[in-house]
């Protein structure tokens, strides 16, 4: 498909459809046209910063008019060249419409905009006694996390962006403001549009706002750690938790490597081995037996140098070092640039896939480390890069390739967390099969016909000829 | 859009597409043209018992060409004229198709055909220390609660259909074959497909197979029962439970008329009174703790009467009788059909919203009953009417618009777990806007472009120019 690139007579147009407040320098569309990942910079044509839907809808009215592509934009921190602007167009940076419109303590649920951060809104919650549990590593926008189906540590208590939004507002292709879905908890009612627009990578919509569920704090909180000498036994502690129905917030594994790499970057002293976080949390009465029985399946399992972390301060240290993995894995090599992608399984094939993707990664010239929601049966291999060393680029190509295979082969998926983007069209249709596939792209058609939104994401390019 | 009726040469086509299972004698026929509900029969022209995939796929391809409605169907148990034959045409009854066709205790999932129902699914799992967890009151199949986006009294702690489904296998309009997912608990990959066909109640594919999450069998489990003078006591306690993060396994509604509709059916001795019934359960260790403070939250809420079953036969009638509300409403009035319609609203507005519900049912000539998953802020009405009377069928016609509308406006939605299916379409453009419909009404076109998947269903008919 071809698209028109932007004419002054369109960047004023769009200047004045959201208050003058656009960009076309260089280094402010440089900073939009590229996310976390090694992927070159793919800088939009023009950077416009709407403060409502009604802008939003605006823009992307023109843009609709004239067949210009739609990128939208959070935080920038995607790890699959989501936010590339492949096709040049106008990025929409939702960044200025960061209001947390309404919170009910009574519903356990809010409504902000889609610029609003995780880390903001769970500051504005601190008086409340309610908190957001979704927790990708980087402090990504909400209306990113929604477009890209994100998850992170609590996934396996709370489950992902699929579960935590309600409902959401979004702009269509041609500029008409939908509304999802009420404040209920359940409905029957329609097709269930919220889901469709979760994960679909703004190339369904652009959404401006998000209505999440929220969590009771919890009464208490305990944190233990414990390493491994067999990967096996790791996840065989995880499956036992799990099919014991024990309500753990939050199981995490580290390998050596990346165990390594942590006790560089943040100054720790925790023991080399692969590693298991454990996170229980509840009413006070109910943890010490909930983590008493963790650690007890932890050593049946072959798990040594049990440990907790004792006050808040400890455990928030143990997470942040966690969260930090990927800076952790990069400070290793200076100048470099972290590759990073994830693949999800069957618990039960995750052993299996860990050291398979281990001795994959082995076979590369990068060192890598890896990090896993394991009770998901998600986990991340990373990478630093030289980001201009094209032997690199190349290996790290291949490597995705190999590990999607892999986890598609075991009955799981290309992606956990991190989206298609333009990194992983290539295993769209192994994954889903060519029917699967087409089915996608019957939607697309019919909410984008003119493919202006996000265009080259999520779906791969049908064959030529 | 105009329908062909099914000629002979069809009729033999279809047949010989399956096997020669087919029947057109009108018993079958007005067999497969009705719910449990007070809807007209609308038999199709004919009903096929495919018993794979492929046979669907055949059936679907010899519609798809001729321009004829198929209808999917599974226990028919549902509400809302969900499989009425409006047009005629094929009616798809998947009741062979149900073998369990793979369980997993180790990933906690399994894949079974559409017709499985639900108690076969738990009988063949009694084994292996699993269950599902998804009860509408019927014994409907998995299809079925698939494409109504079901769920029941334990959507508080497990979800509705919408979450416990991993993965579909979906026949579309052409008779192409897509499986949704991959066994993965995540994913990224995509379009969330599983979650579009889940509650699109045939209109956009027919389910063939269906992939489930399943939960580890309780170690414990304890019931309580409390009685409320005022439904905002009975509300606050829930509320306040949630807010807890207690994770309550049920907490169920039933109004001082379903009370004594329960002890006539089901020769009990319950308080007549507006009564809660909660079930917590996990392990025996934090079990009684839970229910402890279950009762301290209901008894400070001005509850009285609390009760606990005490061994599992009683925890089964208790649930059993509320399992059978429905009956029990209807053999107050021999002869009587049980109208049931259902909505959803916000907790905070639920004592709001029941309250007004049995103001709506009281300016009724037929003694209604409400019972509700109130932990969802879901719940039913109940009316056993005279289906000959067409004076009692508009009274609840009224009724079904005057909650809709309560519903909708408390931020609610028209239908919590029954569908749409021919009987709320009226209530969908104010639930979903003219945009939200029009967005439906695109995803529909786009996989069913002529039409002829269950017909007349979810989405309202285009106002005539």
């Amino acid at each position: 498909m071809g698209y028109e690139r932007l004419g002054d007579d369109m960047k004023a147009a769009i200047a004045s459809a959201c208050g003058g407040r656009t960009a076309v320098a260089e280094e402010v569309r440089r900073q939009h046209g590229r996310g976390e990942s090694y992927h070159a910079d793919m800088p939009p044509d023009l950077v416009a910063f709407p403060r409502t839907t009604a802008e939003v809808s605006a823009i992307v009215r023109l843009c609709h008019g004239a067949g210009v592509p739609i990128i939208a934009f959070g935080a920038g921190t995607s790890l699959e060249g989501n936010v590339l602007a492949l096709h040049g167009g106008v990025c929409i940076d939702l960044s200025e419409m960061n209001a947390v419109l309404r919170i009910s303590a009574e519903d356990l649920d809010c409504t902000v905009e889609a610029g609003v951060t995780r880390l903001q809104l769970n500051r504005d919650l601190r008086d409340t006694g309610l908190f957001f549990p979704i927790d990708p590593g980087a402090d990504a926008t909400i209306g990113g996390m929604a477009a890209t189906r994100a998850s992170g540590t609590n996934a396996v208590r709370y489950g992902t962006m699929r579960d935590a939004v309600l409902s959401l507002t979004v702009v269509l292709a041609d500029g008409a403001i939908v509304t999802t879905g009420g404040r209920a908890r359940k409905s029957s009612a329609g097709y269930d549009m919220t889901r469709l627009f979760v994960g679909s990578e703004g190339t369904l919509g652009i959404i401006t706002e998000v209505t999440l569920r929220l969590h009771g704090i919890p009464e208490s909180t305990q944190v233990g750690r414990c390493t491994f000498t067999s990967l096996d036994d790791a996840v065989a502690t995880v499956s036992q938790i799990v099919q014991m129905g024990i309500p753990i917030a939050r199981v995490e594994l580290a390998d050596a490597a990346q165990m390594r790499a942590i006790n560089l970057y943040s100054k720790t002293d925790y023991p080399e081995h692969d590693t298991l976080f454990f996170e229980c949390h509840g009413a006070a009465s109910a943890v010490p037996d909930q983590m008493a029985l963790v650690q007890a399946l932890a050593l049946d399992n072959g798990g040594s140098d049990w440990a907790t972390a004792q006050t808040a301060e400890d455990r928030n240290r143990l997470w942040q070092a966690r969260h930090d993995a990927l800076y952790a894995t990069t400070a290793q090599r200076p100048g470099s640039k972290g590759f990073i992608t994830d693949v999800c399984v069957p618990v039960s094939q995750l052993a299996q896939c860990v050291a398979l993707a281990r001795s994959l990664v082995d076979a590369t010239s990068v060192p890598a480390t890896i990090v896993g929601h394991v009770g998901d049966g998600n986990f991340h291999v990373i990478c630093p890069i030289d980001p201009a060393s094209a032997t690199e680029r190349g290996e790290m190509h291949e490597l995705t390739g190999a590990l999607s295979r892999l986890a598609i082969s075991l009955g799981g998926t290309c992606t956990g967390e991190h989206g298609i983007g333009s990194g992983k069209l290539d295993y769209m249709a192994l994954e889903h099969g060519d029917s699967g596939v087409a089915a996608m792209r019957l939607v697309k058609r019919a909410l984008d016909p003119r493919g202006i939104l996000n265009p080259g994401k999520v779906l791969p390019p049908l064959a030529q000829g």
